[in-house]
This record gives C-alpha cells, sequence and structure tokens, in this order.
C-alpha cells in the first residue's frame, strides 16, 4: 500500500511518544509525568514580550528581524553564542571520576590558540532546535547501514532519526556516573574483529542530565571516550566524532534551592556562599578536552533553558562537517527564523536569557525536590531510582521481571487510574546484541504542577505496590 | 579528504547563489538584483509588534506561544490556513488556456463533500518555511537515482535538494503561460519507452510567478498536466505526484498600482470598480481540480506575503505522503516555533495578514512598473524580456551566443559596475537530454530600492548595449 513512498518514508513510522500524547488527551484527569514539555508558569511571557518590543519599536532592527538571514545564522547571535558557550566551560569545574579506566588529567593545557579556534564563531551554526543539528548531523555523515554509538539507554527521538534514516545503533551501558567505558571499549573491539568498524561513523552522547536517566557524564570519562574513539580511528579508516547533545546543561538545579526545605535559613547562606559562579556552571563539555575540537560535535540549545516556543539551537562543529550541516541546512530552510534569532541574541546581550536560566534552575531544583519527597513516600521499597541534579528527569528500575511497557499490566494499571510515565524500552535502541531492559520508567517534573507531580506520584506509587 | 562525509555530505556543496552574495558583500557600492529577498520598508514591524503584543500580554496565550507544541502545528492556524486556501481557491477565478493541448473543463464540478476533504484541516501541516516541505516530500518520495520533473527553468534550491539527494531531474519546457504540455507528454513517453518511467515519483511547478521566470501556469494547463501525470501512473506502477509550490501566490499585482503611472485618475478609478474581489485572487490551484486532491501536494507559506524573518510555511497533502511528512518532520524538529505558529494564526483570524498582502501587491506593482520603465528605456532591442503580473522576478533572455554566466565577460562586466543579477543557468537542472541554456539572467526588484532598480537597470543596460 505504501510501498511508493522512499524507503525512508515507508521506514518513518508514528513515533511511540505520540501514542502517548493520544492517550493523555483522550484523559482529561490524566496526569502525564511523560511529557518532556516544560514548566508553564516560569515561561519567560514579560520578558519576551519586553525583548521583541525593543526589537520591533525601531524600523531598523524591526527590518532586520522580519528579513531573511543567511543560512549559518545571524552573525551577532554567533558571536553572543560562541562567548556563551566558552563562558560555560571556562567557568565550570573540572571534576574526575575515580574509575580506573578514566585516564588521568594530562600536564598538557590548552593553549590561547587552541581556544580562540576552538570557541569561534566560524565555527557556530544556528539551527531549529538542537533537534535540527542532531538531524543534519546524521545527513552529514551517515549513510544507510552505518553505525551510531549511543547510550543505553538514550534520548528516544534520536532513536527515531536512526531508524528513519536506516541507521543501526549499539548501546552503550550507562553508570551511576555516565558512560561504561570499559563496555564501550569491548564492544568497538568486537567490531573491529568483525570487520564492522569502518561502518562506526560517530558516538552520539547526551552529556549532561541526560535524558531519559538524568546521568551526567563526567568530564573524565568525555575524556577517556575521546580517547577510546581515537584508538579506534586508525582501524575505523576514518574520524569517529563525538556528537556531545548538551541539551540540558544550563538546567543544573540551583544547589540552595534543591534542599530548602531541610535547611534553617543560616545553613542556606552558608550553602549559597559556598556556591562559587563557578560551580553553577558544572562539568566542561568536551570542547574543552585539549585537542578535541576537531571531534567533537557540540549541539547545544537556547529552547529548553528559555522559552521552547521560541525554538533556536546551535551546534559548534569542525570542519569538513560544519561545511557538510551548513550546505544541507541550506536546502531545509536556508535560515532559522531570524526573529527568533533576533530575540536570542538580545536576549543574551541584556542578560535577560542568564536571569531566566537561574530562575529556572530554582524552579526545577525546587519541583525536583517534590518528586523526590513524593517518591520517597510513595514509592515501595523494591523499585530503585535515580535522583537528578539537572534537567526534567527521574529514571526509576523496577525488578527485572516486572514490565513497564505501554501493553504491561503497570502501565495500564497507571493509565487507568490517571497517571503516564514514559516506558524505558522506549529509550532503548533496537541492538539485537543484547537483551531490551523492559522493566523501568522515565517520569518527569518539567511540566506538571507541584500537587500534580504529589498526586502523580502516589497514584503510580499506588500501582506499583500492587504489582511489584 | 572529504571521503568519511556521507554521500550526502559530499554532494551538498556551497549553493552557487552564496557565491553571488559573497560578492555582494565585497562590493559594497554593488547594487543586488539577485537577492530573492523582499522589500525592506514594507515588511509590517508594527503589526507584528502589536500581534505579538496580544499574544504576549496575557500569561494564558503567551505560555501556549513559548511552550512546544505538536508535530503537524497548532491546531487553530491549521483550521485558519485550510481557510485561507479555501477562500483563495474559491474567490479565485478560473481561466483557460487557448492551448489546443490544454482540454476544456469538464462538465464535471467539485462536490461538496469533496472540497471539504481536499480543504480539511487534517491534511494541512505547519511547516519552518515551505522550503521544508519541498524538502520532506522529497524525503518521502524518493530514493536515491529517482526522477523529479521540474519546469525548465525552475527555483535553484530545489535543484540543491535534488542534487543533494542525488535525485535525478528532467527539465519541461517553459512557455509564456506555463508548462509546455506537448513537451512534458513526450519525455513521459520516453521514459516510458526507456523503462525508467518507475522512477518517475513527482512533478515540481512553482505555478505562480515562477521563480525565476515570472510565469504563471494556467489553471487549464494544471489540469492538462494533471491529466497525463495520470495517463503515465498506471506504466509506473504508482501515483505520480504533483507538488503545486504557490510560494508567490498572494504576491500578485494589484492592477490599479501597476499602471498607475500611465492612466488618469478617472481611468484609474474605473480600473478598480471592474475589479471585483475575486480577480485579484488570480487562478485556482490545483487542488481546485476535481479528483485532482489525491494528487496534489501543494506547498503554500506565509514568509513571502507576510514578513521573511517569521519563516512559517504550510502544505496540503494526500495521505500517505501527508503521515509520511509529519513523522519525518518528528525527527526534524518535532514541529515549528509555537510563537511564530500564534503570530500567523493572530495575523490571520485578525486581517493583519490580509491587509499586508493588500499593501505588497501594490507595492511590487509599483516597484515592478518602475523596473518595466527602466528596462525599457535602458536595455538595447536584442534583449527579450517578460514582464510578470506578480512575484519578484523579471526574466531577460540575450541572444544565444552570448553567455551570461558567472565566468562570462556580461556577469563579470556587470559586477565591475557594481550590478548583480542571478544567471540564467543556474536555474536549469542538470539534465543531460537537452543543452543547459546559458544566456538568460533573473532580475529580481523586491528587495532594491525604487533609485537602486533604476540605477541597477541602467547599468546593466550600458553592459548590455556594450556586449549584446
Amino acid at each position: 500500500m505504501k510501498s511508493y513512498l522512499s524507503k525512508m518514508g515507508q521506514r518513518t513510522g508514528e513515533p511511540p511518544i505520540s501514542w502517548l500524547m493520544q492517550a493523555a488527551l483522550a484523559r482529561p484527569k490524566l496526569i502525564s509525568l511523560a511529557a518532556g514539555f516544560t514548566d508553564n508558569p516560569s515561561l519567560p511571557v514579560a520578558e519576551t514580550r519586553a525583548v521583541l518590543n525593543q526589537i520591533l519599536r525601531s524600523p531598523k532592527t524591526g527590518q532586520t528581524a522580519l528579513q531573511y538571514g543567511i543560512t549559518a545564522g545571524d552573525p551577532e547571535l554567533r558571536r553572543l553564542t560562541a562567548a556563551h558557550l566558552r563562558q560555560l566551560d571556562f567557568r565550570a569545574v573540572i571534576s574526575f571520576s575515580s574509575s580506573s579506566l578514566v585516564p588521568k588529567p594530562k600536564s598538557r593545557t590548552r593553549t590561547k590558540d587552541e581556544d580562540e579556534k576552538t570557541y569561534s564563531p566560524t565555527r557556530l551554526l544556528i539551527t531549529s532546535g538542537s533537534q535540527q543539528l542532531l538531524y543534519m548531523t546524521a545527513e552529514s555523515l551517515c549513510d544507510e547501514g552505518d553505525i551510531v554509538l549511543v547510550e543505553d539507554p538514550t534520548y528516544f527521538v534520536y532513536l527515531s532519526i536512526l531508524q528513519s534514516r536506516g541507521l543501526r545503533a549499539r548501546g552503550v551501558h550507562l553508570e551511576r556516573d555516565g558512560l561504561d567505558l570499559a563496555h564501550l571499549e569491548k564492544i568497538l573491539a568486537s567490531l573491529k574483529r568483525s570487520g564492522e568498524l569502518r561502518r562506526v561513523k560517530m558516538f552520539y552522547l547526551v552529556s549532561y542530565f541526560q535524558n531519559p536517566t538524568g546521568v551526567t557524564t563526567s568530564l573524565g570519562k568525555k575524556r577517556g571516550l575521546l580517547k577510546l574513539l581515537e584508538k579506534f580511528e586508525r582501524a575505523a579508516g576514518h574520524p569517529i566524532y563525538l556528537l556531545e547533545d548538551a541539551a540540558y546543561r544550563e538546567l543544573r538545579f540551583d544547589p540552595v534551592a534543591a534542599v530548602y526545605d531541610r535547611r534553617t535559613s543560616d545553613e542556606m547562606a552558608n550553602i549559597r556562599r559556598s556556591q562559587t559562579a563557578a560551580t553553577s556552571y558544572g562539568e566542561r563539555s568536551a570542547l574543552a578536552v585539549p585537542g578535541a575540537a576537531e571531534r567533537v560535535i557540540y549541539a547545544g540549545t537556547f529552547t529548553k533553558p528559555f522559552a521552547t516556543g521560541a525554538r533556536v539551537g546551535y551546534g559548534a562543529l569542525p570542519e569538513p562537517v560544519f561545511s557538510a550541516v551548513k550546505h544541507i541546512k541550506g536546502n531545509h530552510d536556508f535560515g532559522t527564523a531570524n526573529l527568533l534569532q533576533q530575540l536570542f541574541a538580545r536576549a543574551l546581550a541584556s542578560g535577560a536569557h542568564e536571569k531566566q536560566v537561574a530562575r529556572l534552575q530554582k524552579r526545577y531544583a525546587h519541583k525536583a525536590r517534590v518528586m523526590k519527597l513524593a517518591i520517597e513516600r510513595y514509592f515501595p521499597p523494591a523499585v530503585e531510582w535515580w535522583e537528578p541534579s539537572g534537567g526534567l528527569y527521574f529514571w526509576a528500575r523496577l525488578p527485572r521481571n516486572v514490565p513497564t511497557g505501554v501493553k504491561s499490566k503497570v502501565f495500564q494499571t497507571a493509565l487507568k487510574n490517571d497517571v503516564l510515565y514514559v516506558p524505558g524500552e522506549l529509550c532503548y535502541a533496537d541492538d539485537s546484541t543484547r537483551h531490551k531492559p523492559n522493566h523501568e520508567m522515565r517520569i518527569s517534573f518539567g511540566n506538571a504542577s507541584e500537587n500534580n507531580i504529589r498526586e502523580g506520584i502516589q497514584r503510580l506509587g499506588k500501582v506499583l505496590w500492587t504489582l511489584v
């Protein structure tokens, strides 16, 4: 019936998450802890209005914002974004995992020249959300049948991209502090033996407060990851890129807000004082690893930390990937809407963006705290769960013999009790070399109100007490 | 060097137009009659500001605009767009070409049910400019090596899409009133003989005030085109779609403004009276042809008739193409920026969009008139040119032995004299079955000021008097 669609057209099906969203619409009393939507009340409505009014008050800036721009993006926004990214890395704190597999930091530090190059606006590309960058990176690097290494589990829309484009995924175990490097080495070695290493084009890593697990891969592990990819490059016959998706990077919880309900105000003030400006920026990105800039594709976004309805993302890319992606973007849309680009250029320059990030860091810290307390209270002890320190998600693990998929008793009972989560199995790549885990759940506190977080977790807890 | 990019990454080069834009930047006194940018002074800065203020004044509508939406687009915008499209077709005037090849209208008229279905919001998809729809349609229908039929010449960015995706193009002659149907039939018959008809997936037609020639393909010819595609479908073994790109449809010149400098005010009033509301809507789209809705993919845009910096386009698509494109869009960006969608929903509902269209219809009519008078005055008689009745472009044809490409004497001398046009050869597909014409030029009055139109045409005229 559909056989006259292209191979891609035939491969690209309804995303599983659509079904979840439809289920939500059909039950008006349902509390969705599934959607990755952000917090409604903290959306910067007044701030956006003020910035847009500034832009559209003068014919000159107004006309620029309402005219076409160039494909790579507004030069001023690229400059500001490069500076923003550099600041995130320079103010960030370096930490190293204690894992013996993680190489110790070398004595070599980055030169000033290297920094200039790594954070140059000329490597910056503005995109329609970071999602578009993920898509175009796959287009520019991968042919049908190629292999992309991913975390196990990973961001499910990325898995849809791979599936749609006929790409294969291999999943690498995730530990509490990020990637299992020993497992990665085993996979690379096995691909080398089977002669498939030449099909491996990149590693897709959601590096901060990962979707779905909330895990952050430490800089030490990113360093180790880059070392391993480099080690296998010769056998692959080409570069193996690290695509670092830092979508949640700025959504790091404010450390005071995260604990406020347990401390006295004196204790809070102490915590506040002990937080240097630096720590609130968290881990450095893989771009900051000396010598790595030629192998790292960094995907960032203004969408999640500011306003999800104004979709502007960005990438920092090495050549020749930068040019390939830029030319491909010329065919997609020859440039992201200039009005939105001007909005972010001004929000960055005026500090409105930074203020909104600080606001969200408090807000999500608080909502995560509300969810944590509810989970502690309502979930049975047999359910293991990971508390995030940023992002939008908790990750819960039921006993292995209790499935959580859409057809499972847990999911169906939860739905009947008007609460929705994302089944963990949706976040695992199709990878025939391992059994796909199906006993986990992603639980989001992003969009639900505080009351609904409590009520939703209570409902879910009831289901889990009965069925686990 | 680039061999480790994907096949697409390797195929997708710098678009030729980028070079033209760089040339423009390098010469500050240059007058560009090349860019497809729109008129700066008539961009609706105040109107956009008013609409955005309305949206962002209330937390409720503001939060909706700044939150994610759904992939297919905002339901209210889809409803309004469907109604808008229906209105364009219902108010439009039917005209038929006198060509004997064009079938006369059948007695069969469209039923109400058919109209309901054709203009249903459920077939509407909101995209990031109509460009994104063109791209995703190619993704959903065409595999590498497939053939897309195009006008000869056609929109050059569309040719870049085909080239990037490894698709082949076959060019069909263009006449003053649109497609040469006899030539199309010859091409289809020859593809049938060579066994390649099964690779033909669609016809890409820029139906109104075409880029680059300004030609409008009459409804009669669209009807004939659909008949021909249908006739060859059986041999192809699958549907052959008509992708109707109506990007310039609303930029039809106001008939009064187009002639104002030659008439008295009495005559102008008479012309105004004789213009019914209907005629200003122009030809109907292919969607209006009875029975055609299942084979027509209609690409429209709000970008060109309102503000090019707020990139929102739309498509009306039959199944299964609609679903395939929607799912592919889920991977591209899971939905166009909601803030821009809300902007257009309100601009359509309030009449701000219609007012801006009327303003542009006057403005471009006038600018085209300025260009026409300058061409009449400054171009040598050996240069043939087509006057448009809408859109942004004049098309000029030099004698066959005078090339206009970027390396030609004409182009280089024009550049030295600080005037830029788009060489015609960039608008012709790579099609080995015919010689690619290289003696034409696209001249745009869209972005240049009136003075620059006059001055630019005078400069270009001087070059042509010397070299033609």
